[in-house]
């Protein structure tokens, strides 16, 4: 990838001497813009273009060339990048369409440049996409007319897009917003070059400190995970916009990329599973990408200071962050009354609100900041200083005061909100602090630092998946009844109540006596489906005459009301303890192939979709985030005097699940365990039915 | 309250010469801003403030003064008033601190100026506020520094602020917005004039089309109740901010105005029932005020139509659309065609997707806004153009063909979204377009103008509170019995399970009979509250021989576990069906009084605070509408199999209790009527246990 993104040389094939061309454009940009090295036009019909010497081929070019900005019509397009291979050039990007997005014949063209590509070596973006652009090169190898002008300042935000139409959009928003921008690529139809290469690119990239990220549908599992697993141990932050949550956004996207994008609620838990930020506005995706852009420290915890100028605003801030999951601690009661002294109709708690006497008196600014540091311990903290911004000497002097207390405090985050005129914006961002105009943003920000720093530590100390146990059993080959389904569940570590199948009355008395009273016993068919509604299961048999009793009862119910149906006799099951219903799941995704699910049961899946997906397989800690992120979990915390669950053998049971359903992935469509009950804290928790559904062979 | 904003001449009492000044600041910008009335310094201590002739008191001043701007220190407030209200001053706004927010003698000299307003009928706003502006006048009566310059464009939108930080903050925004603002108030201690009195007089008001509000506490509730009717009436929309959704934003919200504000969830339900919108962030409050602010018309439905220039940014747009409830209905098959003959590449279906080819063909826009409205019947359009706005002579292009379609389907609004050049915006916003850089604020914006529509619709629709049943029972003067409780419930209209206690066995099988069987038995005693837990409940009797029998081991389970408690002998109960389990409450609010509140049963309140509250009384639509604002409410639409609910009765029991809460606000604490049982669509609902608690005289 390499060449891509720092080439010595470029050549511009389909080079147009109009500028305004999609053959014009590249050349005329980098031209413009002050790229270093030798620019080669490729076309036949001019020996001059744009003022340069053009070449017929890039095989007639003198010097090596390490891209080639590839601008021709569809059919044209395979005979240039075979002529570039053949000059040995590194990498190609291909801006033009017609390709596999219409079909037919483009689609095989497009064949034809993956088979190129992996041939040779040289690796392609697009076709029918918007290019590259390395910003501190100052190479804009793109004909969007977001890049009219340059007009960008390099900084530490990469960013992909699969779509172009995004991908320009998104480089305006970099422009007006002045981010600093690093790397740019748009994959288009991802022949080669897809989203996860250039992830894992940024992600060994020194001039990179966040990935954004636009994804419509992932070609490879592995590879994206693989890459975004390299950007979190590398520090790298990733942002991204992944759109298609609702039925009609979904529809747009997948007849935009005429692709199978996988279940949206399963990339949601991708992305929780590796710590990737998932904005849900243009303006979450920018406002994340530009706090991380800033050189902060890593926020130790979720403390946040909120120091104010208005006590509503601080009021404000206090609901967004509450809503978000910060700790809005107060103050300390001695240095509440440190601040009472400082100011003495101030709102000492925390909020800190300062009131209007800032203006009169700057110092409080700097007393009221250090005393927070210093007392209240904050991560990191949020001020709101209105519309101080708009006074460049006023900013400059808080910013003064700012510094120097943070000069004795390192290890903390201050997040500036104020209206700012763009002066006061550069003198603060040249300073490295960074400064949003809306109070709940800012909030949003700080979150969002927390956000990585607790997904970093996550990874530093997560346990791997948990070893399958040797006497785990293959899954069934065909549809087995749900005793047999919780036999191989038990053998894979998920616990299962203890179940046996009697033909007979004296056989269901021996394998009561076996399992330990009380006992259930239930009609063992796998023809009769809904047991209960006839009567079907009984519960709390306390000793052998129940036993026996209920069998005849039992056999008798079930030919009266389904006498066709072949009864194997009656399933013994240990009589399960009183705990929390919850459902544990398998499901395969087009995409990432064996997925887990996870959620409280009764109504709570069913109607509230309160559920939690991870790609398989994953540890112990991974199963515990699911548990937390679902809503129904304050069941499992000991609701109206129960007492709490057993989270971690529930946590237990997800984890070797997943590392099962990984191992057998080939062979499984699903898997259903439904209700998987977690007893009290301590007894642990059991499969109560189960089904698994093999995979049709295809 | 007129002379407050309308006044012919102005007195500045407490008038500076050094216009840095509290003092000095007002007159400084109403000599400044242009201002066209006399303007009287009020100043013993100079003869000339600021250049004008300075008087000693407004008594001294030759002509009339309508308005006072006080900025003396607090001990001379009061007199400064006085004098005022003897000269015959229309309003008078209190700039001054020192009041009811330090106590003590403050609080005092503040009691004093309600007392002179009431007795003089001289209107008075603050102290401790920032003012009030008249843009379209030029009157800044204020000392924020945010009017510094003035710079505010004459527009339809009124703001009134409890606060006088956050009013000024937000002046600063509205500027640097370019919104356009008609009045301007900050309330300050609101001894007289209150958030109320404001938001009536924009309610009455011309120039205002929009109100925003910034409320931390009301005071008064009727006559809140009462301008929130007032401006929907007259088809004014409302947008406030109230802060204080979370513990630590309450708590420093209460500490910032020192006053009890009321439960944050019954402003929530308040809000809801009169139409307004509250907003959750200072983008929000202000992008629906800019929303509402401009002359589109009122959408006729839901109707979302997505018209884009990037597939990614409509499938956005389109997730955005179905989280806020909007209905992105798919264009119909043949238009859809039709758009494929247009375009062969785009996507037809909803959002339209135009694709970067409108850059090369800018018919496209109108072609495809056209056949939107006409075959797709959409009420709203939201378009999204990338940056087109920053290209002024492509913008226009634009804009005219929208005209052109725009005056053949006048009854439709159109929202564009794209980065924008000021010159661009101003062009659009001349034309009455609105215009949001970021896509999915426009959606949201979107939203909110369908949200008024319906509210509006509502309010012209909604059915007055049902009337108290002549036979309704006063609520008990001391606690209690369920059954009591639950006659007197029935009483007032809310179903009730028939109940009668018997003393006997031979008086149980009297009543059972009179009820109908089956039915339930109960010990009845008021020293036993948890009659299961101590097997105190039979269920299902079927016949008398069973309630004898039952009436017996009900009179022995009684003796042995609570041989100390006072039997009044057995409640013979109504069975009733299988029904969904909901919650009916009333609880006073210290400022709204009596409020209704309801929710799913189980853990629905309990774990997910899903309730819904409004303010008593009030009739059956807003009730359902109180159970379509609960998530919960998908149990009662028949899950899994059950029949959906008698949501009707729900309601008509919902209103009932509203009206008898209202009508009893004196003498009640609270009511819980926990469970209330929705039974199947068409066969009502039922009161099964209910708890009503006096008000202790106080």
């Amino acid at each position: 990838m390499h060449p891509l993104f720092h080439p010595r040389a470029i050549a511009v094939y389909g080079a147009s001497s109009d500028p305004t061309k999609i053959g014009g454009r590249p050349l005329d940009f980098l031209k413009g813009c002050g790229f270093d090295g030798p620019l080669y036009p490729i076309n036949p019909k001019a020996p001059v273009i744009q003022g340069l010497p053009s070449f017929a081929t890039v095989s007639a070019v003198p010097g090596p060339v390490d891209l080639a900005i590839v601008a021709v019509p569809a059919p044209a397009v395979l005979p240039a990048l075979e002529d570039c291979a053949a000059k040995g050039v590194g990498a190609a990007v291909v801006l033009s369409s017609g390709f596999a997005e219409v079909g037919g014949v483009g689609a095989e063209w497009q064949q034809g440049i993956t088979a190129l590509a992996r041939r040779s070596g040289m690796r392609v973006v697009g076709p029918n996409c918007m290019g590259v652009i390395n910003v501190r090169r100052r190479i804009v190898g793109t004909f969007t007319p977001s890049a009219t002008g340059f007009g960008l300042v390099p900084g530490r935000i990469s960013l992909v897009s699969q779509s172009g139409a995004f991908g320009g959009y998104c480089l305006s928003l970099i422009r007006q917003r002045g981010l600093g921008l690093n790397l740019w690529v748009t994959t288009g139809n991802q022949s080669d070059v897809d989203f996860a290469d250039c992830v894992s690119h940024f992600a060994q990239d020194e001039g990179t400190q966040v990935i954004v990220g636009y994804i419509e549908a992932a070609t490879d599992k592995d590879r994206l995970i693989a890459a975004l697993d390299l950007a979190r141990e590398n520090g790298k932050r990733i942002v991204v916009m992944k759109v298609g949550s609702s039925e009609a956004g979904a529809q747009a996207a997948a007849s935009h990329t005429a692709s199978l994008a996988g279940s949206d609620q399963v990339y949601d838990g991708l992305f929780r599973q590796y710590g990737v930020y998932r904005a849900r506005s243009i303006d979450e995706l920018f406002d994340v990408a530009y706090a991380c852009s800033l050189p902060t420290p890593v926020p130790k915890g979720r403390r946040l200071g909120l120091l104010t100028v208005s006590g509503g605003v601080g009021a404000l801030m206090a609901d967004v962050a509450a809503e978000c999951g910060l700790d809005v601690a107060p103050m300390p009661e001695d240095a509440q009354r440190r601040l009472k002294v400082i100011l003495p109709f101030c709102g000492p708690r925390n909020p800190v609100d300062m009131t209007a006497q800032l203006v009169n008196d700057l110092s409080l600014f700097e007393k009221n900041f250090e005393l927070m540091l210093e007392e209240g311990g904050y991560d990191l903290i949020v001020a709101f200083l209105s519309s101080v911004g708009q006074v460049l000497d006023l900013s400059s002097a808080l910013l003064l005061q700012l510094q120097k207390v943070l000069a004795r405090f390192p290890d903390r985050t201050v997040i500036m909100s104020m209206l700012a005129s763009p002066e006061v914006r550069k003198v603060y961002e040249a300073a490295g602090v960074m400064l949003f105009d809306e109070p709940t943003r800012a909030v949003r920000a700080a979150q969002a630092l927390v956000y990585f720093a607790q997904e970093a530590q996550r990874a530093r100390t997560r346990a791997a998946p948990p070893d399958l146990p040797g006497t785990a059993l293959a899954p069934p080959r065909r549809a087995v009844n749900e005793v047999e389904a919780k036999a191989v569940l038990a053998s894979a570590g998920i616990p299962a109540v203890r179940e046996l199948v009697a033909a007979t009355e004296d056989a269901a008395a021996r394998c009561a006596a076996q399992i330990g009273y009380p006992v259930v016993l239930k009609i063992a068919s796998a023809d009769i489906a809904h047991k209960s509604e006839i009567g079907g299961v009984l519960v709390g048999l306390q000793d052998e005459a129940q036993v026996r009793a209920a069998f005849g009862t039992l056999l008798q119910r079930a030919r009266q009301h389904a006498p066709q149906a072949r009864i194997d006799g009656m399933v013994v099951a240990q009589m399960a303890g009183k705990g929390v219903e919850t459902i544990l799941g398998v499901v395969r995704d087009p995409v990432f192939g064996a997925v887990i699910m996870f959620g409280l049961g009764g109504v709570f899946v069913e109607a509230f979709k309160d559920v939690a997906f991870r790609v398989a397989p994953f540890g112990v800690d991974e199963a515990r985030a699911m548990i937390d992120e679902v809503k129904g979990r304050i069941l499992l915390t000991g609701l109206r005097g129960q007492p709490p669950s057993d989270e971690a053998a529930l946590a237990d049971a997800i984890a070797a699940l997943s590392v099962y359903a990984a191992r057998h992935e080939a062979a499984l469509e699903s898997i259903d365990i439904n209700p998987f009950v977690v007893l009290p804290r301590g007894q642990g928790a059991l499969a109560l039915d189960a089904l698994i559904m093999p995979r049709p062979k295809g």
